[in-house]
């Protein structure tokens, strides 16, 4: 008796077949989009959906989180709104894994009877519908990461985090696709193929958070789950104009997740927020933390959220009020930013420059060349020997950008233990530099050039200090498929595991947005980024900025957001 | 021309000269003591040092501080003071590698100066001399580690830790001895010999911080610093009645320390206070802290220190008062401790038990066997190939204890990079099953064995939760020398990283702790230990304890102790 193997495209179409039949069971069915579709799809479900969908997907979350603790809006209608509009997104966008209207319902249902029985809601997320990326365990579903080989693989129990914003009083109902090896800044994988940008279906949703990002830029999710390592979180809310938290490591569990590599931890992943909204990422932050996850997964730091509805921590002027020192680093001095990129920095930066609470310093990069080839070399410290045996086990063809991450990268090696240590210390020692760096930049004290002695006198020089940096959060806006491969401004500051909340500065990218004449690349990978900008590729893709503040600063970083969006009549349109 | 390499004996001999030198040059010249010595040598500086000596070096750290910085003491008279006993101490018991009189004075006279010009302190350790570990450099001075192959190497800027401790005042006047590979629980290597027990010279000091544990145990120092990896703080502070805390890993810099394996991170290296006084321990900890070490080391939590003069960080009781619920952990399970150590916990237990403040709970050990296994198997990842080679390097002997932690280890091997990440998972499954055992112990949640799914309501019984556990530092008091096989009751805080502070019970060892007869050992450890049991062996040695707290609770683990020493009337007496 032979037991024929299934190919890879089997399975595919069998995870594609169930995906079909999980839209298929939503009330009502979804309408099918046109055939013919524009670039730009975030039009679509206001013309295909009732307006009581299009009006509750589109209420910024806390605003949500109000009519649902108050019971305004049941759970039962919220999600069934977001599975209406998350289905119609994922035939759209291609960023869905599966739909789970049964479970988000019943789920619903108790939320609503709770509410209606104790006349006070679970918790701070009561009935919210929240989206989670496919790798993150949800129990007895799939957990394949991306890989067809792992495929049926079922995850035993819930992750850790799913737990605990259930115990907040979160909804399930929808997960979302992720690339090959959860590697890419975009996603594709041999499972379900490529998720598109919802503003430009030319474009990557970004990745490897690729699934959450289009389906909220579709407002098919108002708060989802996604994972970092190198961008992953900020490179889907960047392409799809929304705001996206990589936490400082160890503050949020990431207990009962499937990837490669469990037990690395050279450069620490983390999981964290996406949202429609900079409340969804601090309500998700503040909930987690304050139900003291460290209890449950030992490697969380013992540090509570720090509320700053209280307890501002930012620096006060002198007149009393909040003071922010904003360092400005619009070009990390490897790949220049496209045009777009710029002029969203200098839109910011005019408005920020003229008002009394902002001081604005000029934020040299250092070495950020050398960072990537640290990190490069730390991600895959067994020569990606879990990927490749993950990958080639179904016989799934490797994608370019898994060749792009992996075969093609010169740093990718199987270390000895030695050189694994060698690695770590220039880790270190980068870190230790670029510390002195950011102590040094406004404070007149000795770089980390300068070759004297390790000083000590940094604290005193405290509030001098930068207390956040502007930053770009990639070379250009959402690329073309295929084209993300300059990870340097995502992946700088998990190196240096620096919290880094990406926000949308509500500009567009078009034709105003001339490419640059005459300009003499300074590398092979500037080069490519150069010859890839044309205005007309990148209509109407999403210009957003990230900010980027000092290691566990969590809470100053998106309590500095705030102060900016505010000062600053965040967001913008395009004129 | 032939170069002749020098013998490791030659070596050894130009060490030892040196340190001789170092002590000569200390005015009033170091009394010699008597040729015929008793065990215990702790009485003789007594017999042999002018009595403003004595009470200088004997005055409790806190009342020592007071008086350094209000002038009643100058620096330069309380340096002058420690130079004179240490120097005795180390002719006594071979606790110093050596004495820095010219160095130690200037910078007494300065901190004097200060004072008199500024009327006011430099900072809270003005004018303390403390000690410190060979290894923690001191620029321009050598950095062995213990290694004969190493001598030579000259420290090119002093550790942080040091810079930041000269911030606030302290002067550095001695360094002190640790063993070969600075991996013993004993203090021995081929460059100065054994360094002894003063309570009891035929006993080790405890390694490897073992020369500050001799020296603090004969009053030559009053506060220093040591590492510890797998007890090497502690095992010292218990064999010498001190105190000495390993606090959690990532709050104190150990940056420019001399040592094998940097840039290994699996079992996270910590450097810590030894001190005659828990006072010594706290103000240690609060200095370094309140300094933001995280500003010039980035691997450090920013994490501040917690005055509990302020707000007490233990639960109160229903009275309002502090009411600390407390885990007894006599026995792991493995290694039965000594009768010595079993009536140190059974007194201190009897003045517990009966206080209203204070519950007391069973703590059963959770396979602290399997801890042993996990971090055994983590120390040395490279199969110890930076040890063996800084040892082969001049063919000094390996030493019997080297010996034992690497060639005998049955765990130590050069792993793979994937070995290695299957060792973190066992780690950090482990630690996620002991956390799991601590929130259950005494809450009625399901342990760890139960095989259900990972519960989330340990928040909620968090007030039944045990705040720290009591259980001793070893196996017995300070064994004879080359005895210390069994580290189990200090590396299981190791791999957990738990801070664990200990403390002497003021209790020795005498004949009145008779052998348990018949005793039927539970395995070879065990028998190993039994056997080594005789009352006239231990006499006089120091019976101590140690205090486990939750991880990054360093804060309250010492309130706890606190509270404990007040209402137990810590430390006792010998009947």
């Amino acid at each position: 008796m032979t037991e024929t193997k299934k190919s890879w495209q089997d399975i595919s179409a069998a995870m594609l077949k169930h995906r079909e039949q999980t839209i298929a069971a939503i009330e009502p069915a979804i309408p099918d989009p046109p055939k013919e579709l524009p670039l730009n799809v975030t039009g679509i479900p206001k013309q295909l959906l009732p307006a009581e969908v299009i009006s509750i997907t589109e209420t910024p979350t806390e605003k949500l989180l109000q009519k649902l603790a108050s019971g305004t809006l049941s759970s039962t209608d919220v999600t069934k709104a977001f599975l209406q509009r998350a289905g119609l997104a994922s035939k759209l966008t291609n960023c869905v894994t599966e739909m789970l209207p049964e479970r988000a319902l019943t789920r619903a249902k108790y939320v609503d009877d709770y509410l209606a029985t104790h006349g006070k809601p679970i918790g701070p997320l009561h009935g919210l519908p929240i989206s989670v990326k496919e790798h993150v365990s949800m129990k007895g579903l799939d957990i394949n990461a991306g890989f067809v080989s792992w495929v049926g693989r079922i995850a035993p129990d819930d992750a850790l985090i799913l737990k605990l914003l259930r115990n907040a009083g979160a909804v399930f109902y929808v997960r979302t696709t992720e690339p090959q090896a959860l590697m890419h800044l975009e996603t594709d994988n041999n499972i379900y193929g490529v998720t598109v940008n919802p503003y430009n279906t030319a474009l990557t949703s970004g990745g490897s958070s690729g699934g959450e990002g289009a389906l909220m830029g579709m407002h098919g999710s108002c708060l989802g789950i996604g994972t970092d390592i190198g961008g992953s979180i900020r490179s889907p809310a960047a392409n799809n104009g929304l705001f996206g938290l990589r936490p400082t490591s160890y503050r949020l569990p990431v207990g009962g997740w499937s990837a490669t590599m469990l037990g690395s931890e050279h450069i620490v992943p983390v999981i964290g927020p996406l949202s429609t909204s900079l409340d969804g990422v601090k309500v998700f932050m503040k909930t987690l933390i304050d139900q003291q996850p460290w209890l449950y997964e030992p490697s969380l730091i013992t540090m509570p959220w720090k509320d700053t509805s209280t307890a501002s921590l930012l620096r006060k002027g002198s007149d009393g009020k909040r003071k922010l020192r904003v360092g400005i680093l619009a070009d990390d001095g490897v790949v220049k930013p496209h045009p777009p990129i710029l002029r969203g920095m200098n839109t910011l930066i005019s408005k920020l420059r003229s008002h009394p609470d902002i001081e604005l310093v000029d934020f040299p990069p250092y070495k950020h060349e050398e960072a990537w080839r640290i990190i490069s070399s730390l991600y895959f410290a067994d020569g990606a020997a879990e990927e490749r045996e993950a990958i080639d086990a179904s016989g799934e063809p490797w994608l370019p950008l898994t060749k792009f991450i992996i075969t093609d990268n010169p740093n990718v090696k199987n270390l000895t233990v030695s050189e694994l240590w060698g690695l770590t210390q220039d880790r270190e020692g980068y870190k230790a530099a670029y510390t002195q760096h950011w102590n040094t930049v406004n404070t007149g004290l000795p770089g980390p050039e300068a070759k004297a002695e390790l000083r000590v006198e940094a604290m005193a020089e405290r509030d001098k200090m930068v207390d956040v940096i502007l930053t770009p959060t990639g070379p250009g806006c959402a690329p073309p498929h295929g084209c993300a491969r300059y990870w340097g401004y995502t992946s700088q500051w998990n190196l240096l595991d620096y919290p880094s909340l990406v926000f949308p500065t509500g500009l567009k990218a078009g034709a105003e947005d001339k490419a640059e004449e005459g300009y003499a690349p300074r590398n092979e990978q500037d080069k490519y980024n150069f010859e890839l900008y044309k205005p007309e590729t990148y209509v109407d893709a999403p210009i957003s900025l990230q900010l980027v503040g000092r290691r566990y600063e969590d809470e100053k970083l998106i309590e500095a957001l705030e102060m900016i969006s505010e000062v600053a009549g965040l967001p913008y349109k395009n004129q």
